[in-house]
């Protein structure tokens, strides 16, 4: 590869509470060096600010660019942000983080420029700029993994609202009477019926229940999480259970799928991650089935597109690379 | 009042299933004379278009105006419209409207420029232009009636969407394992759980199934519908049926409004329709109460103003009117 100036790259950081990811960015939104390690929150925030900031030192390292070639720094991290001053407000499932300046701890390791908004919406970003959302002019993007969230792109740009709270898609009630999201004190939200946790939770009380399920065996001990890529495994090895408490998911995901259609009706739904990304096109298919069907317009009904994701589990560090190298976010 | 010069008046026509609304309107949206006549669809079209121009004659003559005066006609219709040619393409409750010009019929009656859109987007319009949107960015209206429909403000533009029907709120899934809505095949939409339809065909059946109830005694015979008026009339005599009902109605449209405020994050919330004219703060009180508890963003709560309609059953004769002064509308 030809040797690249200064101010070709920046580094895309994807904080969540399971695990950091970082990546270098070429202009394109090709990750030329990535590296990944595990969150763990529960150490606070110091230890995962630290754990962040060496993540970022071996994705450079991985890139095979030099330090100085960095031009800046974006960050995805759930929860509330302060993008003016690159803060996280607080975050979710993350204990202690409030008020945390990421800005001023990463430009201690590199004085560069530091980005910081909302995971989904950077991921949004990422597949409108690099992704399947590409030259897309309206489309909702929504992200099916331990929770729901989503990005909502109209007119060519991230719609972020009166609040900048726009996109709480998982937030949207589809069955009223319908049970208590997990943690939380809202029923009948999407997020409460086909997240992972939710997926998680009624896996666990059908075989408390006396239900028949594999899926013990395909985890270290019982009280290991349900991850998505264990449900794959599952479906693979076509464990009834675990099929159906998905296709359940899956219909009422393509409820959902419908209200946003007749709401928005957008050119394109772009469904991602960890959910999607283990389980692709067999959970996206009745999805998009349950969604066309429940389509109030009929016309061009074709031209609504429910979609995976182009960037799969990268959609969060391009999407902040090529903030942090726009360095005009929305928000 | 000073004499007006030429092009200083438009008409905007309200068609709906039930009654046909005319004004004529000035250039601040105040209405100088009215009329209205009912539809009765069950004649065919010929027959309506006639009374379409009969009622826009007779809002003439109580407006004043000498007819010359009338710069353009503005409709909302029920349905899909051809805006580019002025056509009724298909009309809800119509029976026999399929591509009907409408533009032509009126040209013939006064040659001037015909403007057509959507029945709820036209009111939306009006609310934005005349009414309590007016200087709101980002807002929705929620129009409750014999169905459900809406508008969508989006930085100050109508928000049509991809394929132009953006805005079919009342197709959004609330309680999926509802009931069927009235003569449709989707289920648990808000429109089949509290549509004035819906809140029929629940008040009939609690009925038949021998609760007690004063609404017979408030309709000439059984078989009456039950309009917004009597549904008031009966909740003002204390009808506890009644009172359960619409109270039922009022809490799946406060999650409904909650989602909204989740995926959209308006400013404003705007109801409006038969039921919020006959019913008002009574019904509105209990939506905006359910539908902040369920919003998920807490932070500037107060911003979400959830309020009631400023035009009535004006908005569609004066946002009709005022599409057809600018002579642009959007779709």
């Amino acid at each position: 590869m030809a040797k690249k100036t200064r101010s070709d790259y920046t580094i895309g950081v994807d904080l969540g509470g399971t695990k950091i990811l970082a990546g270098v960015v070429d202009e394109n939104g090709g990750v030329i060096g990535s590296s990944k390690k595990r969150t763990q929150p529960e150490d606070g925030p110091e230890a995962v600010l630290k754990r962040i900031v060496k993540t970022m030192q071996e994705a450079v390292e991985a890139s095979g660019i030099g330090i100085q070639d960095v031009k800046a720094v974006g960050m995805g991290a759930p929860g509330v942000i302060d993008m003016e001053h690159a803060m996280v407000v607080s975050a979710t499932n993350m204990p202690g983080w409030k008020n945390i300046d990421v800005g001023k701890v990463v430009r201690q390791w590199q004085n560069v420029p530091v980005w910081i908004s909302n995971d989904v919406r950077v991921a949004t970003f990422g597949e409108q700029i690099a992704g399947i959302g590409k030259g897309v002019k309206n489309f909702v993007a929504v992200f099916v993994g331990t929770g729901i969230g989503g990005g909502i792109v109209i007119d060519d740009k991230i719609y972020v609202g009166g609040r900048g709270s726009a996109g709480e898609i998982g937030h949207m009630i589809v069955l009223a009477d319908g049970p208590f999201a997990v943690g939380g004190s809202v029923r009948g939200s999407i997020e409460a019926i086909a997240s992972r946790a939710a997926i998680e939770r009624d896996l666990r009380v059908a075989m408390s229940a006396g239900r028949q399920s594999i899926l013990p065996t395909l985890v270290p001990d019982i009280n290991s999480k349900f991850t998505s890529s264990i449900l794959a495994r599952a479906v693979d090895k076509g464990d009834a259970l675990t099929i159906e408490v998905l296709q359940r998911a899956a219909h009422y995901l393509g409820l959902h799928a419908a209200s946003l259609i007749n709401a928005f009706d957008p050119e394109m739904l772009i469904y991602g991650g960890g959910v999607l990304e283990a389980l692709g096109e067999w959970i996206l298919a009745p999805i998009r089935s349950i969604a066309l069907q429940y389509s109030l317009n009929k016309v061009n009904l074709d031209k609504v597109r429910v979609v995976e994701s182009k960037l799969g589990a990268s959609a969060g560090i391009i999407g902040a690379a090529l903030m942090a190298r726009r360095g005009n976010f929305v928000i």
